[in-house]
Formats: structure tokens, C-alpha cells, sequence
């Protein structure tokens, strides 16, 4: 898991290089102008799906949902998709049900789109249209190089299709290692805090909320800390009542829409007496119990990308700390097959 | 909470006397014949919009997907929403972001509908459509009559829109009232179990997963205890693994293709050594550690109205057992007004 999170800058410097693969496929889809957009995932890549709803929802403009797969398997819904992309993300491309969904888009009129870490998986196979995300074999079962490797590739896809060249993300190799190399020396004393919390609670908005997710994922796999993400919005509809000084709060607040939108949020949090660690703005840092200031002057539609650095580093840390294999979370395999 | 939980069947029984009003509504939406459906809403609310996303992929054949509210309100995006069914759930309809997502979806061109328990209310107000759940005042901040009412409604306009009557949710009212006399003498003595867990984990799939969804929300805002809910898919990637002795597990298997779809999920909890509490068909009751058994007989399309019944029940119980008053969940307003 260390030399999967190490390898992430390296990994975007690739993806970068190879933008000309990602161009034709998005020329391919906007030739079908797609009216609607639905993403289908699991676990770590349902995060990046989810982040992908974002960009097509700001940048594009165009109605987006993330699909329930059951419908399509369980239930043997087929649904009407002329006029519909499809996008199912995973990094295995193995699991069935993803590859079902696909072709039960395909028989409903839909474009589909695989976005996988492995171009002869069924997944990639079972669509029209492959993005590898081109991010070496990862071994770790807690997904680290692929989930950032997704992000990227919906970004530069989605930034293509509206005419861009993804700049935005063009100095996030660079500023990567700048946080990695940081977050090698604060993360591990920042873990110690969280040894003995059995449950803990992450939270963001916007761009940032599939950054809390993920977080929660992460901590949930290697840690087993019961982890709970919320949408800033969500956690004041009801779960606000479970916080207290026992349960810590990890906040993503990074500089723009996704941070501001937080300042509603915040301060309930801490009339709840909850410990406050957070990711995001050097002031947003300063006025937290504790937390890891990313660097100044990132585009927030590629912000994910390092908001979640430090979170894998402290999931990483945290198992350690605990006395766990971060390489061999118990009762999960590498590759989930649900039907 | 006690009176509200109660008064549910007699709730059910008046939004089925009153179906025309729902009848005329569905009219309305056929003439414009929608292809995509978006539904908005948050906390209780949320979890009965994606029980209406699952009505609509399964029932309908219709793409859907749950908007992010942020998107137009925070980031300001003006979505192309031609075509598009936009719904949006709220007991109160008081929360300024779903008002606005309204507007939003107006001025891009979608269809809007409100499903409120408050005609008067700016959501109701803001939609060109309306449906009053019409559950009466609700003075627990604990969401519960309101819940089944918009489940109902949903379902009742979403049966409409295929042309039918809401014929199977005909007999609710009475398996209603038996499930919540049964349930007032089983579930008390169920609660004391879970007087000393601090996290637990519910889940569901398909047509349940909202329940398990709605079951989580409630047991964090009236007793406190960190309540994660997973769909069943979800739970065996990744989360599985922070399960162990000390974390009950709660599951929705009813009878039908839902509970079917948990067989793959079950004896994975089992191997993580997790208690297990089944609400749902009487075999899977009689299979877990404790639970209780759902009437037989009950579509499964209509089946989450009843599911829910002794999750609510629960966490009353729950909340009272641990010295709490869920009648004032700490930190929280009935209104929860986000933007």
C-alpha cells in the first residue's frame, strides 16, 4: 500500500503524456451528444463515479446520476437510454454485475464507456468505449494509484469534452510529491490521535464530498474504525446528533466552493464538542484541532486528487499504529465479484 | 415519536382514499412524457427519493439519478433539463437549497414536482406540481409518519404513471396496524440487546436498501450510536472488513428478489462473526441471531412501508433504554435549513 500511494505522481505524469487517447475517445462521444449521464461502481471507484457526477454536473451542465445496479441484474431492468452515456468505473473491470449493466445499456440505447485499470477485462470488453487508466498493477487491496488514477481520467475527459486539454491538472504531479513528502512527516504523529477511536465521522461538500467518502473507506478498510462520511448538507439533516468529544470529525475544506460551502457546517460540529482534523486551506487547518494544509492555488475541480493523499497515508499509519496489515485487510479479497 | 410511529396506517389509509388527487398529478406528467428522472432531497427525505429512483428504474424503465443539491446551489450550475422529470422530497419543504434546485430546474426546462407535507411551504410553492403528503403536522424532530407517507406517495403516483391504481398497497393500512401491535410487545425487549453498542450496521439491497438507509438515520438521531448503512453489493467491498463481534448487523431481507439478492451477503457477515438482527421474511428471521418477521404476502414494491415499522421502533426503544429522549435529539431543529 506504501509503494501504491508513492507512485501516484508518477502515475498522472503517464496518464498526461497519453491525453491524445483520452481526446479520441471524447471526440467519439461528442459526436452522440449525450443528454444524460450515468455512472455505475463499487467501493473505491463508486467514488470516483461519483466525483465524475460532479464534473458533469458544473462543467458539462447536463442531468447525471449514479446508477443502483441491482436494478438491472436483480430486478432485469432495462431501461430506455438513447441519448444516455454510460460509465462504469472499476479497476478490475471483473466484477459481474458491472459488466451486465453495461450491456443491459448497450440493449437500451446508451453509449458506454469502461473506465478500468485493465483494457482486457469483461468490463472493458463489455463496452463500446475503453479509457485505460494505465496505473500499473496494483497488489494492495485498499485502492490507492487507481482510485487518483480514475479521478484523473474523468477529468481529462470530461475537461476534453468541453473543449479543454485538462491544463488544470497539469501541475498535479509536481505538487503531489510536495505532499507526499510532507505528509511523510506529519501523518504518522497525526495517527497516534486516532489509536484508540473506535468510530469517526468524515465530512465534505461539492468536489470534496467523494473525498469523504473515500476517506471513510480507506480508514473502514485498513483500520476498522467505523467510518462515516456525510455531505456537509446531510450531516446537519439528523447524524449532527451522534457527534460528541468521542467521536472525531475529519473535514475536507479546501479553498473555493467546496470549502466555503462548509462554513454553514462547521461550527455545529464544534458546538457538538468533536475533535476537528482537517484537510484543506493553510486557514481552515489553523482553525482545527489539528490537520494537513494543502498547497495554495490548485483548480478545485482537480483538488481531489491531492485532498485525498493525506487521508491514504493516514489510513496506512493508523493500521500500523494499531498493530494491522494494511496489505491483508481481514474478509476482503482484491477483486469483488457481485452479481 | 411514540404517537407519530402509531398514527402511520391511519395515514396510509387517507392518502389511499385520496388518490385522485395523485391520479390527476400523473396525468399532468404523462402528457409531457418524461425521459429522465431526477430526484432531490435530504436527511429522511433522501432515503424516500431513492426508494422513487428505484421505482422508476425498475417500474418505469426510466434512467434516474439523486441530483446533488450543491451543484446548482453552491457551484451555481444551470443544468439542460429538457425532457426531465425533476421531483424533489422534503417534509417540510423549507430548506432553502431545495427550493433553489427547483428554480434551477425550471429555468432549464425540466418538469418540476414537490412532494411536501406542507402546500404552504416554499417548495411547494417554487414547483409548477404538487403532491401533499398530507401526514399532519409532525412535531418529532425523528422523521417517521412523513417517511411512509412520502414512500406511499411515491409509489402511488409512480403505479399511477403505468396506469395503475396503487393497487398493492391496498391492504398496508391493516398489515400496518398488526406489524406495529406485534412489534410494540417484540421490540422492547430486542432494543436492550443494543444498550451498549456504539456502531452498528445496517443493510439491504434493491427495494430495501432505502429501509436499511432510513433505519441507520434514525438510530444516530434518537440513541447516538454510529449507524452505518450499506447496500449489500457495498458492504462485501471494502466495509466488510471493519465488522467483527462487537458490530451488529442489521439486515432488510424481505421476501422477493431483495432479500434473494442478500444470500451472496449473509454468510459473509456470518464468517466476520457479526450478530445478526433480520427484519424481513420469517426463514431469514429464523436464520439470524434475533430479528423480526414481515407479513407474507406483501409486494415487494410496497414492502419498505412496513419494513421500516420496528426499525423506528427500535430506535425509540433504544433511545429510551439508554436514558435518552428522542422526542429532542441533541443538536438537532425539526427545520433544517441548508444552502
Amino acid at each position: 500500500m506504501a509503494v501504491e500511494i508513492a507512485e501516484q505522481p508518477a502515475v498522472w505524469r503517464r496518464a498526461l503524456a497519453g491525453r491524445s487517447a483520452v481526446a479520441s475517445v471524447a471526440a467519439r462521444i461528442a459526436t452522440q451528444a449525450p443528454r444524460f449521464v450515468l455512472l455505475a461502481a463499487r467501493g473505491t471507484s463508486d467514488h470516483a463515479a461519483l466525483y465524475g457526477k460532479y464534473l458533469v454536473e458544473i462543467l458539462h451542465g447536463l442531468p447525471a446520476g449514479l446508477v443502483s445496479p441491482s436494478t438491472m441484474t436483480a430486478y432485469g431492468a432495462r431501461p430506455a437510454m438513447r441519448d444516455v452515456l454510460l460509465i462504469a468505473v472499476s479497476q478490475s473491470g471483473g466484477s459481474p454485475d458491472l459488466a451486465r449493466t453495461m450491456e443491459a445499456g448497450k440493449a437500451g440505447g446508451a453509449l458506454t464507456l469502461a473506465i478500468t485499470n485493465d483494457p482486457a477485462s469483461p468490463l472493458a470488453r463489455a463496452a463500446e468505449l475503453h479509457l485505460d487508466v494505465a496505473a500499473g498493477p496494483e497488489r494492495a487491496v485498499a485502492a490507492t494509484k487507481s482510485y487518483t488514477a480514475q479521478l484523473l481520467a474523468l477529468y481529462l475527459l470530461l475537461d476534453h469534452l468541453r473543449g479543454g486539454a485538462g491544463e488544470a491538472a497539469e501541475t498535479l504531479p509536481e505538487r503531489g510529491e510536495a505532499v507526499l513528502a510532507r505528509a511523510a512527516t506529519e501523518i504518522p504523529a497525526q495517527a497516534a490521535r486516532y489509536r484508540f477511536a473506535q468510530r469517526l465521522v468524515v465530512t465534505g461538500r461539492g468536489y470534496a464530498y467523494p473525498t469523504a467518502r473515500e476517506a471513510a473507506l480507506k480508514l473502514m478498510e485498513t483500520s476498522y474504525v467505523s467510518g462515516q462520511a456525510f455531505s456537509g448538507a446531510d450531516l446537519l439533516h439528523g447524524p449532527l446528533a451522534m457527534l460528541d468529544a468521542q467521536v472525531p470529525v475529519l473535514a475536507v475544506v479546501p479553498a473555493g466552493v467546496a470549502g466555503a460551502a462548509m462554513a454553514q457546517v462547521l461550527p455545529r460540529v464544534r458546538q457538538a464538542r468533536a475533535d476537528m482534523f482537517v484537510v484543506g486551506s493553510a486557514e481552515a487547518v489553523a482553525a482545527a484541532d489539528a490537520g494537513f494544509a494543502l498547497p495554495e492555488g490548485v483548480a478545485e475541480e482537480v483538488s481531489p486528487l491531492l485532498e485525498i493523499l493525506p487521508f491514504q497515508l493516514l489510513a496506512l499509519h493508523l493500521a500500523v499504529a494499531r498493530g494491522e496489515d494494511p496489505d491483508a485487510p481481514r474478509g476482503l479479497r482484491k477483486v469483488t465479484e457481485t452479481v
